[in-house]
């Protein structure tokens, strides 16, 4: 792993974060999602309600294909079983055939052995074009420190800042840590997101679904870094407005929904914390 | 494909779709449902709240003879694996014996073909009592047009209605194509139920768990056809009651399912759009 | 199967539960659950709701490694697969081993004869800390009768003490024992918790994330029977106060989540009911 290049620290404007959103609605992306059990339906429903489409086409016989005619693809480590990461190998050689964006989510990557390799598996097949995880799950991707205890962070996004940058360099991706604070980076450029509330963190799948987003976000950018700080800013915007109506984690979820669908870009642009 | 027979709109009365709500809820019919992971929960839920009892029993060993003890089964097509595959085999060769009125949900069927095979491999092991699927889908299991990509249609419930009646004459089944009016037929008749809302696109499964109630009406009902009219009516009223509660598809999920279990029979004959 | 030694009804103290809330959040027990794929969200959400971290780890790979790092373990057998299962027999030597508390819920038992199977074998190999289930479930589990329908009890609670005391005798467990009052025993005494609502049955997995909150309660307590007791009585005391804000099952689980993330535990010293 070598030292940072240089880095520049950008700010995207508002204005830009939002046209982002507005063009992701346009062209409604199909979003195909090899995800984990527990998420799949939440998954589902934050892209349903952003304005992309879903469809969680994760067997090995269908899922290389269906790569070819989707817009972006997601591959989400959280519940591994065999037929599975067959899948995702699959789907992975098909995206890079076919030019299709894909996001990487290394869902307990450290922790837990198995998926560390099937996540080093997919890499060496072929560069996604965002990474999402915790700031744990990056470290582990990176071969730097333990990892979790499973989908649970024991570090904060800026501990894992630098690492970020060297392996968003080392594979040629965005990579987007997850924290109070999201910093993301494509090795050269650092965004930070300054928006969201911790009930994210009560609610299961609350960062696996950004990772859905980052992808229907990637189906339409031209600057993948772009992309997923669009996609952070529309899911934790709407977070924080849907935090503001509710009483706890269960009221909270359903408000993140109703908040995404009714979503003014305008309301995005003034809401927005760039840093 | 034969070109349908003399076709007959008939408008069940309002009076006698109430009834089949009371029946089934009377009956509170044990419905065994092969699903996928995006809609399982969901699927439940729906079912629960409307006053059914559903059983997800969808491995190889198990779902044969619970067949045999259920009172309808539900196959839905959504995501596929080598071992639910199996399972779904075994539950259609097993109802059929049983004499248990089961669902075909081909979902997806048509652009992913994979799954279009299994869908013609099961409706040649043993006729269903009803089919259920968007205007996409019931093409692509006549063999006509391409198929959406993924769960989404591209044509309308009209486009599919002639379609719809050869596929329910060739099956000796009834046939329900999903949309803005839902259009349903056994091949001689036709009914189309005009309620329902925009948001039942954007809720996961909307489509899927009706099919799961179309199952718990066809349990009780003599005549499939007015099953598979009560059951949509239900929801789709149902979800008019909800829609008019609520801020978006969040809070729309929700309220559909109070208004399922809160749904008086009487209100549903109020509401009841048969034309 | 013994006949049961003489048993003491037991009253906790209110107290005593409420301590038992308080030292559970303090701990923020790592719960590892293999579940099924109707209930994974609900009962991961309703694990973040009350404190607890869930970790659903459920491949043959991994899920014996994590469960020495994890605090308890969940085995559901909801919707069991043949890889699953694997797991599940790798989790529990594995928690063995390690000395990790874990709790079965036999989902179906009785009537679906792999799973009675696969429960045989699991308890063979190791002894849990808890065993939950419906009436129907525990006195299949014990031989005696044939279960439910899939989930659905056909008994009541009060039938199955007797057996659930034997059963908790023959494997040095907590039974505990579902109803609209739940009954709960290890063998020699026996307690009784009387809060709950029947919306609880109208939400799939209402009983399922009751299993796993039990495994995080069990993480931290020195005696299993309080600590299916606390977790109990957390689940529906808090079910009680939702019910009393909403208007059907939908926003009874939305609420649940809520009142679960908000119970103070001075408020469920103050309205649990214990016999």
């Amino acid at each position: 792993m070598s030292a940072p290049r240089s880095v520049h620290a950008v700010r995207f404007s508002a204005a830009a974060v939002g046209e982002q959103l507005t063009a992701m609605r346009g062209h409604a992306p199909l979003v195909q999602c090899l995800t984990n059990i527990v998420v799949a339906q939440w998954t589902a429903n934050v892209l349903l309600a952003a304005g992309a489409s879903p469809a969680m086409v994760d067997n090995p016989e269908e899922s290389g294909p269906f790569a070819a005619v989707a817009d972006a693809v997601l591959v989400n480590l959280g519940t591994p079983q065999e037929e599975t990461v067959a899948a995702m190998h699959g789907v992975v050689r098909a995206a890079a055939v076919a030019g299709t964006p894909w996001v990487l989510d290394p869902v307990g990557v450290g922790g837990l052995l198995w998926r560390t390799r099937i996540a080093s598996d997919l890499l060496a097949l072929a560069a996604p074009a965002l990474i999402r995880g915790n700031p744990s799950e990056i470290l582990a991707l990176s071969g730097v420190g333990g990892g979790g205890r499973g989908p649970e962070s024991v570090d904060t996004a800026e501990d894992a800042v630098d690492v970020a940058m060297s392996l968003a360099q080392q594979h040629g991706t965005v990579v987007a840590v997850s924290g109070a604070v999201d910093h993301l980076t494509d090795g050269t450029r650092l965004v930070r997101v300054a928006n969201g509330h911790p009930w994210l963190t009560k609610v299961t799948g609350g960062g696996c679904a950004l990772g859905a987003l980052m992808a229907a976000f990637a189906a339409t950018a031209d600057d993948p870094l772009l992309a997923a700080t669009a996609a952070t800013a529309t899911y934790t915007v709407a977070a924080d407005i849907a935090a503001e109506r509710v009483a706890g984690p269960g009221s909270f979820a359903v408000a993140l929904l109703d908040s995404l669908a009714s979503l003014d870009p305008q309301e995005l642009v003034d809401r927005v914390v760039l840093r």
